[in-house]
């Protein structure tokens, strides 16, 4: 399998710079969560790696090969949006076999097996399903499509925590039984952290994480104790937030904490989870979409 | 401050029972989870405890007083809900003017305090602003609004993980300065779990728990350890849920342990947190809305 590299994207609309000079690689066979804010450019990232719209500079490869209208290519690549391109209409056995004609195959038995199990029923229509059912439906497909990348924008849109652990539990066995890569763009990152293996954040436009999430997550820390000790130890380094409580000073960093620095006895340390890690990460300045 | 009881309230759509019989009581100044799958009916029972659809039979009382058409009462309940009663146009400051003609009192200060941490504009209008910034702007409205029972329906709809936690932290916030009953319906449970004192779960079209989140989870155990010893272990227990991993049967109950039977050395005990509580209780059958 190739490689799918984001080169020097740009894409502005109206006066808005969306994403700024953007570069990524996705590995085959991984499952990265791409995550920002509301408004941080997500959506239209996967649009663009994807061929819906299109970047103002900057490409978007497959091995060495361009992706942008080169059907070919176009066929290794799946996205499944909160858009919904179909018509209302249309029933969920249909869109197993547009997913084949498009796709060139479909998983119809696991399909059918997945849908039973969501409890939805091969002929209702999509508009007739409720938010969470129609999401379930549309995960359905992607979860059995034959592309080798597959998006996942907000895949728990309206899910039940029941719907939400069956699609975790289907995309870990999917995963197993025939490796490929996944990436996962959602506001719930405590629940899919134990999923991700690489994580890429976007904020104001640009990628400011680009890596293993256990690599990002052995440097987060909360640091916390009387203010001057956790002034003194965390001086020079970049403090994301900082709150008080009493006479205690918490603050967030994500650092190498490896120099010889003595931690004080009343100084505490405690490793911040991911969607920790990732709000401290992008406190700074909130967005409108 | 009085209860407010809900009796034997049934309501039917069409052939369809939304809710059948249902009945319980909120004490004043506590906070609360009305937790259900999709189509449980949670909406239709917050839409008709304050006033917005009628129940085919039963009442909501305030303290002595049935609520239906009283503005009394009325004035007392403040539904946040995802249907959007307010036109197009209206601007978010119209809102708070709406909710101090309409309650008699609004914290403007406060409210311009939140809405500046959400990064809103008091002159957008509602129909300018992404999902998640309208959520939030609807949320400054409830947090702010004057009466006694607030309930919020799907909080958190829209919003990234950010803001999900400031709204965790306003609700606390104006929870302690001025105590009043919350009712927090929602799919992030894990979430909200450790803001809620009593949980009132829905499955159905009946209430299932309405207890202390304490007490279901000091009962809420994952059971597992080789298949023959869990089965003698739980005897007589009703299981919710049970999976095979190799070897291993792991079930989940929902039972007082404090009987004569002895743990086998080789079986093991574990606490569930009130997500997996949640969805080992409702995991029988899926519901269409």
């Amino acid at each position: 399998m190739n490689k799918l590299t984001i080169q020097h994207v740009k894409k502005r609309f109206g006066r808005k710079q969306i994403l700024n000079d953007v570069s990524f690689e996705l590995a085959p066979a991984k499952i990265y969560g791409l995550l920002g804010r509301n408004g941080a450019g997500k959506s239209t990232l996967l649009n663009i790696m994807t061929n819906r719209i299109f970047a103002n500079q900057g490409q978007v490869l497959l091995g060495q090969t361009p992706v942008a209208n080169n059907q070919a290519a176009l066929s290794e690549l799946y996205l499944m949006s909160e858009v919904d391109l179909l018509m209302k209409h249309t029933k969920v056995k249909d869109t197993f076999a547009m997913a084949e004609d498009v796709y060139g195959q479909f998983d119809f038995a696991n399909a059918t097996r997945m849908l039973n199990a969501f409890g939805i029923s091969e002929k209702d229509t999509l508009a007739k399903l409720s938010t969470g059912l129609r999401t379930a439906a549309k995960l359905t497909v992607a979860l059995n499509v034959n592309a080798n990348y597959i998006f996942l924008d907000e895949p728990t849109l309206g899910l039940d925590a029941n719907h939400r652990e069956l699609f975790y539990q289907e995309l870990m066995r999917t995963y197993e039984e025939r490796p490929r890569t996944f990436v996962i763009s959602t506001h719930l990152i405590s629940e899919v952290q134990q999923l991700l293996e690489d994580v890429i954040i976007l904020d104001h436009a640009t990628i400011i994480k680009n890596e293993a999430v256990s690599d990002l997550l052995a440097n987060a820390y909360e640091i916390s104790g009387p203010a001057d000790l956790v002034a003194e130890y965390t001086a020079g380094m970049q403090i994301l937030t900082s709150r008080q409580l009493g006479k205690i000073q918490a603050v967030t960093v994500v650092a190498a904490l490896n120099d010889h620095r003595v931690l004080p006895d009343q100084v505490k340390l405690a490793h911040l989870d991911l969607q920790k890690t990732f709000t401290a990460l992008t406190n700074g300045g909130e967005k409108h979409e």
